[in-house]
């Protein structure tokens, strides 16, 4: 075995296949987000970010960064120890606290990211449960395969969204525990889980419910709980699952129920005691951006109003808009190469910066440039974006249409991961 | 199925065998570090930590908050994304070539933990590599074994250290690829892998070798690349795993290797791919901690002192000292109720804060109390801490010798975990 040349060759595999990727490295600057400085090859270059996931651009709010300068300042740098050994702070109690009650629930437990979060707290929940049967929604991200996959228990897949495939599937099961893991915003399509008919379901056949409301949090509902506070549904969902850097704009995940269940996951949970705990400025940060965007409706609204200006921009110039009713613009261009091309273009000839989505990420022949339009675009930026994206589409001889047969056309994604 | 019951019966469970445990809450002072102030149930109260994994105090010094502080000042407080979308930023492209020559390798690769960084990298390199074998300390960190579980491999489990049975164990493997993990210093026990003959092993039978250097990085060889740059042997291993949550002071994890083999990581492994990449301020924090510590040898230096001054006095007050010859200083207790009480007493009476480590972090029978001094334990304090130790012992009936029957006694541990 000649190991190295063996990796080579995976790479080159990847390179074939147009899978393999070059990070862009950026520099943002707080305060003028979404502007940041992309270290192009030939050095230095302003740009505007159109795809982060710092939706709200809370990373940059003098409240979120004072927290986290602060604490550092008077706690340290880090946490110094896992939660058992002396990790557990005050600031990440603070955050725990703030959390359920963001979510109404009795506790919250907070972790190193969502991706842990849901890999630990589906796994633990999963094998604490004797016989549990997993039902899970064929789009879930990653992180929640991985934790049905590291959960062993036997699992299905019901089809994306569908309820009568879900149904059928729970009557089936019988009288064994049973898991249901969705998410409420699936972040690649923009569309939302029917999570009024998942609770009606889970309560009929005595399910369990666990929710990754991680591309929604901050961002909907009059608290920014998310989708489930939005449809006044959270008390009807056992596990909320979140995460605290996306919306929130810091680092870190966390799930939210019953005292009961949380409490398990805290003692059983190996991504969960065996690694150093959050740093008390991250969790300072955290609950600094949770408690603003409580009461706060204004970068909400403002997220709002970006992407119905981005939305009707795009669809107005004749792209190939995907009809979501969230925050997630995606526009399709169905192919590996064009879409790595188009989003080249952009950032070389207009530094406007949004990633090529392709394989494995959504299914092949749905690649897309995923817009994530937040209260710091404003129309000025809407309308270049528009421009650029013409001009990139006209280069590469892409489909434009006009408004009339772009618009609204919903896609049916083929089913994939799950 | 009631799940509330169900879970409260698990959490029952935990606490009749004695097992649930019972988080201290801390907030430590930058600049008065190793005290803290504790949440006690009867308000706020000073005490010492003699337990924390912050071994250096490397998270309050000035340059690591200083650089986190300015960072988040400049760039806000998270990422924004996922490293291949929108997430790549300067700094922890800085911070990943600044890890890659503190190990002398081509390429590093930074993740959200120590924890993730091996489950990432050992399941990912297995699974690579075509119907590759695992070998696996038995003593092995619960990150390296859920690591080897989700690669999927086959896997065997070399006792503890023993070159013979490694050799055995590759011998009769065959010419399959082979991937050996181990750690350098095992954290609970506070012994040193013979990574020599390791390696020579691992040559002799062409198989690769992956080491855990987390609980050795920042402390150990002249630039604190750990026990394999002491030893000079970095450049014969081939994936050198640590943390920057630790020695260094501050959050998440690395592996450093040939730049074939990291890219490979970074292109497949999920844990990787699909998370939120570590913020600015973390990264420039860890750097600026790594970069210190490559020069300066006072915190090192000041770490053996505190480390000898404190075995030296507990042995003279006849306590049962683990033989070890590193930073780790463990006290066997030998049960998990008085190792339990022990914990509180000290913290409750004398204000000196040591997490018991019970069943399942160290096998039954050997519970003990693990002490982790550091330059800021000063003889003071070593003297105050011996006291007090003795006092608890006493008030328990815990057995203590003269220095003469407790020094240097060897322990054997039973086979656990791999
Ligand atoms: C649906 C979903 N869940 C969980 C995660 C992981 O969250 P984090 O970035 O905090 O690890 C992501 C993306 O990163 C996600 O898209
Ligand atoms: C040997 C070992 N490896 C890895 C880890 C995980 O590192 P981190 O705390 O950065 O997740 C730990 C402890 O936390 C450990 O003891």
């Amino acid at each position: 075995m000649d190991y190295l040349a063996h990796f080579e060759s995976t790479l080159h595999a990847l390179k074939d296949e147009r899978r393999y990727r070059v990070f862009a490295t950026l520099e943002r600057q707080a305060g003028r987000f979404p502007r940041a400085t992309w270290n192009s090859p030939h050095g230095p270059r302003d740009i505007v970010i159109w795809c982060s996931n710092d939706y709200l651009g809370m990373g940059q709010h003098p409240a979120v960064v004072d927290a986290m300068c602060e604490t550092a300042r008077t706690t340290g740098a880090g946490a110094g120890g896992t939660r058992n050994i002396s990790g557990t702070h005050r600031a990440i109690i603070a955050l725990e606290d703030e959390l359920a009650d963001l979510h109404g629930k009795e506790a919250a437990l907070v972790f190193t990211s969502g991706y842990v979060s849901n890999l630990a707290g589906i796994s633990t929940i999963a094998k604490l449960l004797p016989n549990c049967l997993i039902l899970s929604d064929a789009l879930n991200h990653n992180s929640m395969i991985e934790g049905v996959r590291t959960a062993g228990r036997d699992k299905v897949i019901w089809r994306h969204n569908d309820l009568a495939h879900l149904e059928e599937l729970l009557a089936r099961a019988g009288s064994r525990p049973k898991l249901i893991v969705f998410e409420s915003v699936y972040s690649m399509d923009g569309d939302v889980a029917p999570i009024a008919g998942i609770c009606d379901l889970a309560e009929r056949y005595n399910a369990m419910t666990y929710i990754d409301e991680v591309h929604a949090v901050g961002m909907y509902g009059p608290r920014g709980a998310g989708i489930a506070e939005r449809e006044g549904l959270m008390d009807r969902i056992d596990v909320i699952e979140g995460t605290l850097a996306k919306a929130y704009g810091t680092l870190g995940g966390y799930i939210a129920g019953k005292r009961m269940v949380i409490d398990a996951v805290r003692s059983h949970a190996p991504g969960f005691i065996f690694t150093t705990a959050l740093p008390p400025a991250i969790a300072a940060a955290a609950t600094a951006s949770i408690a603003h965007l409580k009461v706060s409706q204004a970068e909400r609204a403002g997220q709002q109003v970006a992407v119905s200006a981005t939305r009707e921009a795009l669809v107005a110039a004749g792209l190939q808009v995907m009809a979501t009713d969230t925050h997630i613009v995606p526009v399709v261009v169905g192919d590996p190469d064009l879409c790595k091309q188009a989003s080249d273009l952009l950032l070389e000839q207009y530094g406007i910066y949004i990633q090529p989505i392709n394989y494995p990420t959504v299914p092949r022949g749905t690649e897309r440039l995923r817009i994530t339009p937040g209260p710091f675009h404003d129309q000025a930026l809407v309308d270049e974006l528009a421009r650029a994206m013409v001009s990139v589409w006209q280069i590469l001889g892409l489909p434009l249409g006009d408004s009339a047969d772009t618009n609204a056309v919903p896609y049916n994604w083929p089913m994939a991961g799950g």
